[in-house]
């Protein structure tokens, strides 16, 4: 604790804090694709990041600490690439729907054999840390004044939080199952050519 | 090859083969419900079985055969299933793909922590057997009449193919990401309350 506070003293404190994430995630990366989330040990993360093991621990509670944060990290990317596909639909909530699993299923779908994040045995290790409530904040901010829109002329229109239910489960399958975009714009729009039947129980 | 034919003589033949994978394919269950399907190796199924690496060759091809055995029994139990929910709505189509979904989160949400076939590192491994033709066919046969009878009055409806292509995507999300059945309803029935744009390119 002593040497915490001298080694984070003063005004540097801040920059320092996010130059040491920023280089332990990306060390944390490279390790997590290169041998495994499950098999990879905070030692190797201070390894590929030059640092001791002793400095991981400064930044992050543990390995775990670590998943989200990358995790985080790739969602955040997701989501600024969503929010540009999205701005020529603002008017369109249907189309703008289609268009987002379209981008999706091009970015998230793991191409065959490539190493990725979450391929492979990491699948299982990071789901937790994906399924986080951040992702429905996410959703919920790209939607929800389009779907305003959308409303005012189809009033029939269920609620936002069961469409991004659907919607974030449709997303993450590309994780497991890849799509071709195309014809994920064809399916989607097929669902929604449905018409729901009268609700058999109330609420 | 001589011991082969020695074997396997006359009319006995069927039948044998018939208890011999079902005893093969119980073995492989067990082999990779518990070590996993990756480490699980022929000789491994063939100790759980009580036969030699040579009797576990004469059924099957290797062990990614065995995994596709085990898959298409465990995707047969399923529609097997679906038929079953699926008889009192066949003239409410859009019900009826409200109800698949809510049978198949009930059956195939892993429980956390739970062991199961296709849970934790298995996933991986088994995904590609999942994705089979023989899954298309299965859900052609469930919906074609009640779809035909929906189109019937909803001239509108898109094909079937992309609808059974989305409805497959989310059957499949219940092993990675389990749902709530009710949850699962109204998202689906909200996705169906939106109307499609007019198509954006021809085709």
């Amino acid at each position: 604790m002593e040497m915490v506070s001298r080694r984070w003293g003063s005004g540097a404190r801040v920059d320092n804090v996010d130059t040491g994430k920023k280089k332990l995630l990306k060390a944390a990366i490279t390790c997590f694709v290169g041998k495994g989330i499950q098999a990879t040990t905070i030692e190797d993360i201070a390894n590929a990041a030059n640092v001791t093991r002793r400095t991981v621990y400064r930044y992050y509670n543990g390995k775990s600490e670590l998943i989200a944060a990358v995790i985080d990290l790739e969602r955040r990317q997701l989501f600024k690439q969503l929010h540009r596909v999205c701005e020529p639909f603002e008017h369109d909530f249907a189309r703008m729907l289609e268009e987002c699993m379209a981008c999706a299923a091009e970015i998230l779908s793991v191409s065959a054999g490539g190493a990725d994040l979450l391929s492979g045995g990491n699948t299982v290790e990071a789901l937790p840390h994906i399924l986080s409530e951040d992702s429905h904040r996410d959703w919920e901010e790209l939607f929800y004044t389009p779907y305003q829109r959308y409303r005012h002329n189809h009033p029939d229109v269920h609620s936002l939080t069961h469409i991004i239910e659907l919607t974030g489960r449709l997303v993450l399958s590309f994780r497991y199952v890849p799509g071709d975009p195309n014809a994920i714009r064809h399916a989607v729009r097929a669902f929604m050519s449905l018409t729901p039947s009268s609700p058999p129980h109330s609420g």
